[in-house]
């Protein structure tokens, strides 16, 4: 029977990130992944980092979001240094573009809407526009740059951030799912694993949209319901001495996140499709159709690849932070479409949690009590 | 140094459908490919079996197209018999759907066209369409249903016939470019490939869009003026228990051929994009938009496979097929989006201009002639 202190379920860029940070704390560190830790929702991912919100429902994220963006650029210095691999990380801003006739007013209340929030962004014009990205269409009207936005490859980031934590001396084991959480009367005491028990004092679960299966036996039940919702994606290899784009490009209806080596990503949808992880003709033809309308010159950009993620979405797009109703048990996961961005937050959080240490963050929009309704036991409660 | 009756430039489904003729002959005929043969246009061929004109440039073709389709039951039943694979051969008809608010007159102006032609269709109600095919959308107004089409499955089909042809004692070489013309005086005798002369008594071009390098010296200039022109495709698999297709559909804008496997191969584009076989955000956009209007319940298909190949492109839109201006060379080639059709009357054609027979069809639109206004060597001019 092993030992930790501390078992993380999940291999993501949730558990990972937090696993690296927690390490740093002397603490002995287990992180168990089902499949090949970092494969899933953060392999997938566009890595746009933007606290912007897309809906009134992302609201009450934006702070926690702003927050994670400003600890980025010591967040990936910490994982490249001790990790001796790029992330892909820039800081090169975003520009959102605007179509329609309304494109004028339209811009004007995103942009009093953005400085509410405290994001940084500027109105600029077409041209503006189209001379920051390289390559816009015609048909944008108006157009925002959000400056403080950056971009990272979340397919560096994740392996660069899974070797920073072995680095640190973190146990990472793939292929072994966890089947069950121990229990001793009211506190969870580690986990079952690959048919092995794994005692640790604090379990946290972090397993994206596969959370819900873990905390799956009844008196768990509603503290971490995840669901699937599955995000297509391309990537565009611009044609030789053809349209490039020198920074993210976004609209309502899709987004274009360019990489280091000249190819773009264009993203995505939200679809409630279980745990199918297919690319299908309408996703992909939104998409296109989307990137068409906002840079008609990569109509001859080659499409290199497909892929579709499983995004953690919740009953209320949130995100789930914070101590279960199970001394010992911890939960980090519903990230839906901003684990990649919220991960620097996500995993000082959770050190000041385990250390009980003052949280920085006001995290009670996040409670995993708000779907259970439970009690929350209180001595866990650092807050 | 090598003897044979004929050497065929090319292994695609032209050069090894004529090599399959021809060794019924008892000839000793080798195929020479520069790649893996049956690699290019072949393979990322739809497969629809259809003679029915595309545009006004096809119409010269169309009677020569009906003669090709009604060789094909014999043409796959040798070719299975001979090599013991399958063809993917099905002769369930196809229907083509109108749209617009004309929808009805297109339709009626195309049933002339067609019967003009001697192709049989019938004039079917949108409800018949959508019952006869599984899968098309309310936005079909009128519909046609040309009950001898079929369809093939190219890569069955040139893999089967590459193997019948090896069976009746051809030989087939891959990665064997030809580089220049054996030539005594006023006579092609073979070819120089790989750096090895291959002696021949005919040499037949079926090099596709490839043909124009092969037969780039100054004297045989004209003759075989072959260009690429792309053609992007998809494949999509739709969701268990959801939309298949019965038989062909296609709109002006596109076509579905189902496979008989459950996918849906879907296509085209017409591009000039030179030897470049990408796929593009706009070709495959196109593809979608086309599909998603013909069978909107294809939206959750999954899009399994993209790919792109060259067409044998030529001046006038119609093949080259006949005498050379240089004895023992022929010419079959520039079959452009109609090479899996066209194989049967090619290949029959073929043996009977070798073996000196009478000639079953008019071929004088497609004299290799015509471009170079070169007179024909006389004693070639089986016609």
């Amino acid at each position: 029977m092993s030992t930790y202190d501390i078992a993380i379920i999940g291999g993501g860029i949730i558990g990972a990130s937090t696993a690296f940070e927690l390490a740093a704390e002397k603490l002995r560190v287990i992180v168990l992944d089902r499949r090949e830790p970092g494969r899933e929702a953060s392999w997938a991912a566009a890595g746009m980092l933007s606290p912007a919100p897309d809906s009134p429902r992302d609201l009450p994220l934006a702070p926690f979001a702003v927050q994670s963006l400003r600890l980025y650029p010591q967040f990936v210095a910490a994982i490249e240094e001790s990790a001796g691999k790029a992330t892909g990380y820039a800081r090169d801003g975003a520009i959102e573009v605007f179509f329609s006739t309304e494109a004028g007013s339209e811009r004007d209340a995103r942009l009093r809407e953005l400085r509410q929030l405290g994001i940084a962004a500027e109105a600029i014009s077409a041209d503006t526009a189209r001379e920051m990205a390289g390559a816009t269409g015609a048909e944008v009207h108006a157009a925002l740059f959000l400056p403080h936005e950056g971009t990272v490859e979340p397919r560096l980031l994740i392996d660069a951030l899974l070797a920073a934590a072995r680095n640190r001396g973190v146990e990472v084991r793939g292929s072994c799912e966890v089947s069950k959480l121990a229990r001793d009367g009211d506190r969870c005491t580690g986990v079952v694993a690959a048919g092995e028990k794994i005692s640790a004092a604090h379990v946290i679960l972090a397993a994206g949209c596969f959370s819900s299966q873990v905390a799956s036996e009844p008196s768990l039940s509603g503290l971490a319901p995840t669901r699937p919702v599955r995000g297509q994606m391309l990537a565009l290899r611009p044609k030789t001495g053809g349209a490039g784009l020198q920074r993210v490009v976004r609209s309502q209806r899709g987004y274009l996140v360019p990489r280091k080596d000249g190819r773009i990503v264009a993203g995505s949808t939200l679809e409630e499709a279980g745990f199918e992880k297919q690319v299908t003709a309408a996703g992909v033809a939104k998409i296109l159709a989307a990137t068409l309308e906002m840079c008609p010159e990569l109509a001859d950009a080659e499409l290199v690849e497909m892929w579709a993620g499983l995004r953690p979405g919740t009953p209320d797009d949130l995100p789930i932070l914070g101590p279960a109703n199970v001394a010992g048990l911890w939960i980090a996961t519903g990230h839906y479409r901003n684990g990649i961005l919220l991960a620097p937050a996500t995993a000082k959080l959770f050190r000041e949690f385990i250390t009980g240490s003052n949280v920085s963050f006001d995290v009670r929009p996040f409670s995993p009590s708000r779907f259970a309704g439970r009690e929350l036991w209180a001595a866990q409660t650092a807050t």
